[in-house]
């Protein structure tokens, strides 16, 4: 096997780990260095550090605190690679850790985080999937069974200065527009890991440290399904060494990770190459990432797919938005989901966990975009498909996600 | 073969032709009635009615007068069909007329339509595209060859007066938060065609005729290239008889649509069966269609994937807006294309064309939406993969696509 | 539309057309000629120039001339192609005839023909398909639907003189073995329709025309269902000109064709385009033809496969026989579906017409060979997945093939 | 994780465990037992036990002991399985020992177990596949890079003293027909390992006990490449507890395993859950395993596909015969791969590890069979496409496989 540059103890708090970080800054030092052409493996802890937990409350997923998170490994050090490289990175194989085969899904408080959905389900709710090689099943959400499609919820390069202070330019002027709207996350020293960095260097950089919630134009948290073990991306590079960092894995996931609290969740380990097409970004006119989905994947191609438009569930109408089109076909789904006897809840879980396809389908006719969700029939142990003599109630209601409520 | 209950003489004026209309409206009488279980094949025209040539010329796309679209083929009553019943359409073939073997595809001008990045490409631009049995390719755009994923832009059945008024109020009030800024289209008499209506009934339905530019529940514009040759819809049923019309058929498209001028654009038939889920609307809780995809499509499975952030390209943040988000994807594609030696217009009539897949990747990772754009590389004479050595440029400017300035 | 080079009358008998042939021999003029780059269409009959009829009695197929088949459409000459040049065929689009849209499939009588399996069903069957657009189903056969995998189950170029004489010389070597044991056909005077050739120079060239029942270097009767429209195949060229001819056309068909009489067979139209590669028979290595798959084909990928060993049903053990062993898994596989209601003659016409694969999966230890036969599960109405619960009867036995017992 | 039932040390000689046996026989007490719905892991040795070793030397394949074969880990027994029954085996996850991430795949000497075309490449050769992750390359053998296809070349149930002794007889038969043509593998006590059993009730069952050579009703040595990670597979059980044994790993495999020695072999572990269909034999016809494809494969879809017919390379007509007919097949992806670089012998090797695809695509055009061999392209570095310009030879010859002569 590879050597592994990077360990992990999940009994250890994150925070202690030199060699995990929680912001982006172009100041934290590498944790460890390779050359081109090197493959190794890092380990990471799930994205909130362990702090949620394999058990039948929800009480974590509503009390966590979001300014501590993502704990990502690196950053990894590639000699030669300068500003203007892409840096590829093969993801030559990911998995969950030996001693920790599960992951967690659940959904944010309307008051912590929230999610997409989060207007129709206010509550922190939690489902907890077990992993058996490679599929996944929950004790929470009967009825369905998927096989993985393993990958970094976030892997990303180290900015530069000037880009960082990009970032944190433009998403401090979208925060004054409502100083009350979460509308971004700015830096946040307290709760700053800043890796092997201590003392005034380390407070100097969480000051400007970029929070790890948005995919910028390093990567960062994508979430993209599709960055799933076997695929090859090709990340910008803006310092020296590049600085690649990853975490966040998960188990599964469907497109726009809309239950926000997350994927499937798990600590785990990345086995990863690293080489680089030197000046790549202005040979291939660069911005963001680009790259190549596995060949290896879920083949399920049998769907039944969910139409949404740009009215909202009162009837009022939207121009070409399709972040409402995709919201009333996410509801849509669940609601045709219920009649097979799935709690709303669980309807939204499966949405968010499954190899569900999102697409936008239509963006231009006026005033109605229109969004796909593509739901996989053969997660299912039963016929999902419609048909002349209705569906079946194939659940009775007996199972369903911890609730936990808010705290007043 | 099976009856051809509707044809269409492409040297005819669309409007002449009483089972052919371009507004949604209940009193449109319908042009023919079929029974469940009954195949059948309606020939259409083209979505312009045959306005835009196979010439290399962009003045027809600079001067098309967009309130005459669509011209549908319809609608076809189903006996037995009431309202929430769900209209099963199984779309068992389609086609280009043996006449006319080719499409277009095109940009409006950003004065009259414009499309998806008409900031970019503000001036009207035209493809044609020939066909080739299922394969199609472009004089004005070489270098690229796609299998056809033929379907219909616009299916829809018809609604009643009460969702009628529904969708004719709230697009008026998006319409009345900025009158002058094209947010949708009203009803507009003078163009109206209403089928079979004549004199005073013509007069009164044209005036409340909702335009067919957007989807809506009932289907319509749907724009969604995965409702192909091969795939099976459901409709919700509003009025006795359902009235299914269907028109502004594609030889090819991207998701999105993004040129709006469209996909690929043809005049041809659909060979289509029909059958009845008795109730069906509220058995599976349909508010929108839902459908199962075709299993004869295109297996191109290997890709470049472009990410794009909803950071638009002067720099300004938006919140979680996949819009701006799959913009971005859509200009970083076309960049990327241009180091091949395509001109931006030919990138953009590509990523309209070709079987792009557009898919919503993260949506809930404040403040950034993050959607993706998956361009299918088996579609190019080339190979159009990252590497090391850098990009070859295939392609010497020689030929571009027509372009037509307005005319001042 | 492209032109139509030859056309076929399906009310007139199939030996009257000058463009058509059913013998193999370098004298037959060329029924017409085209230039590299051209793309046109030829016009079929069914493999026996029309003798089996669309109704619900086998005395056709047990009372056909198996010394009349295969009526072809060609040849086609191409300008400039040269001997050792290889011929590209692209397979543009296939259909059927407009005015015969249905299709046969049947099992020879063992005294006339037989089949893979006539040892278990030797008497003569047929089965009738309806074609629905790209969709087929049976009103013999209830319960499964097919979307078409259309290609011509024979097509290749005119053998030289020397590569006719090795095709008889070692044919008749194989008949000499055992001259009562229909080990293969020696050219057939009598009912040889040699195109354009008449009086001596027919009777000269048809006593030596070689007949169109095997697959030979040429191509010839391949029946290999992977050779569908959107496939590309290169041609090994003998003879100036090439000359190209086609037929046989098959729906669809199951790996090994094992039924023989045969797919699902139908008279229709080939639209191809061709191309040469000049002396790329040397270039490649080339002796027999080599082919890239259709880019559009049916996606089933849900299978129960079968597996089969070179130990025949009485126990009898071969020697890594693929045949035996490709045998039981044919026998296997209709045990199982019998289970669901399909009598023997039912299911042995299914593995004959879907879209089955047949793998040479293991063949090196001794003394199994190992076969796997791989029925999609997507074809069916009904679940044929193995449970817990055993299978379900969905047939009732009222609907059979119709059978046509030998004359004595 | 799941408990590992047996564990191998690769540092221990494979005849010294216990819970390992190499052949097969209703004696052999059973390793472990677990309960229909436990999952569980087994590792196991290569099917040499260790014999072949990752260096750059053919010398071991020549010298290999072949009745030593095949080191399997087992029997498990199943509480409650008795005869009649199915034993459901879900193939969770599969992978090579961490200690252990090589594989290699050869030749045997004709004189010492050949291979599929042992005639062409009569010297034993090998060569020594890495694993990175998902992905395996040799240094053997450039410019090819697969995906694995993980799957045991070997699992089965154990048979009953009645199966064991009609194997025995069937066999003998053959072996009978021609004593000295290695037709069959005989009993063979001395190297037998009959897992726990020992003394005189180890000599008695070893006397009789069946090699494992072969694929029979039980399953055993089918090396069906897609028995893949992932899949289902439904066995015939035969004594109680029905004994569940494993081994003689493949990282991937072409159809057929034309190589022989073999796949990529490997030593690794398998996690499987069992489950039971009571009398499962009967309610589905079952005489030989079933089983599911895995979701989980590698996605190639492109291939060049090579045509072989029943005429061998002297020219010599065989009568329907899929072996010849594949062989040549073979023999044609041969020569093609040459005009690339490559020697015959890794061209070879390509096809016997890559995961091509075999199939038996005619059967009864008499006199010739017709096979078709599919060889993916996106496995290679370069295009293997052809075109008019010709090939490129991307190979220089300076590398090789290993070969090593037979001692005289």
């Amino acid at each position: 096997m590879p050597e592994t540059l990077i360990k992990v103890d999940l009994s250890q708090p994150a925070p202690t780990n030199e060699k995990v970080h929680n912001r982006w800054h172009p100041d934290i030092p590498m944790a460890c260095w390779v050359k081109p052409g090197d493959d190794f493996i890092l380990e990471t802890y799930d994205w909130t550090g362990g702090f949620i937990q394999n058990n039948d409350s929800a009480d974590d997923v509503r009390d966590v605190d979001l300014t501590t998170v993502h704990y990502l490994s690196g950053p990894v050090g590639v000699h030669g690679a300068e500003p203007g490289d892409l840096l590829v990175v093969d993801l030559l194989d990911i998995g969950a850790k030996d001693e920790s085969q599960w992951g967690f899904n659940g959904f944010f408080s309307q008051k912590n985080g929230g999610g997409f959905l989060t207007d129709h389900y206010p509550h922190a709710q939690k489902s907890i999937w077990d992993f058996h090689g490679m599929f996944t099943t929950s004790r929470h959400i009967p009825g369905v069974k998927y096989a993985g499609l393993i990958h970094p919820g976030l892997i990303g390069t180290l900015p530069d200065h000037k880009m960082l202070e990009a970032w944190n330019a433009r998403e401090q002027a979208l925060i004054d527009t409502n100083p009350d709207g979460n509308l971004a996350n700015p830096p946040w020293t307290a709760t700053a890991h800043m890796g092997q960095l201590t003392g005034e260097a380390r407070d100097k950089a969480a000051a400007t440290g970029a929070r790890t919630v948005p995919p910028r134009e390093h990567g960062g948290n994508c979430d993209i399904k599709d960055l799933s073990r076997g695929a090859k991306v090709y990340f910008p590079v803006y310092v020296d060494g590049a600085g690649l960092s990853v975490g966040d894995l998960h188990f599964s996931q469907g497109d726009g990770e809309i239950t926000f609290c997350g994927a499937i969740e798990m600590a785990g380990w990345v086995h990863m190459k690293v080489t680089l097409i030197k000046g790549g970004m202005a040979k291939y006119g660069i911005k963001n990432p680009i790259f190549k989905p596995s060949p290896i994947v879920p083949t399920y191609n049998d769907y039944v797919i969910f139409e949404g438009i740009s009215v909202d569930e009162s009837g009022k109408q939207y121009y070409l938005d399709v972040n409402v089109a995709y919201k009333q076909a996410c509801l849509n789904a669940i609601e045709y989901l219920k009649k097979f006897g799935y709690s709303g809840a669980q309807a939204y879980s499966i949405l968010g966990t499954a190899p569900v396809q999102g697409h936008i389908s239509g963006v231009v006719d006026v005033p109605n975009a229109c969004a796909t969700l593509w739901l996989p029939t053969q997660i299912f142990d039963f016929d999902i498909n419609p048909n002349a003599a209705g569906p079946i109630k194939h659940l009775d209601g007996s199972i369903d996600m911890p609730i936990s409520y808010d705290l007043t």
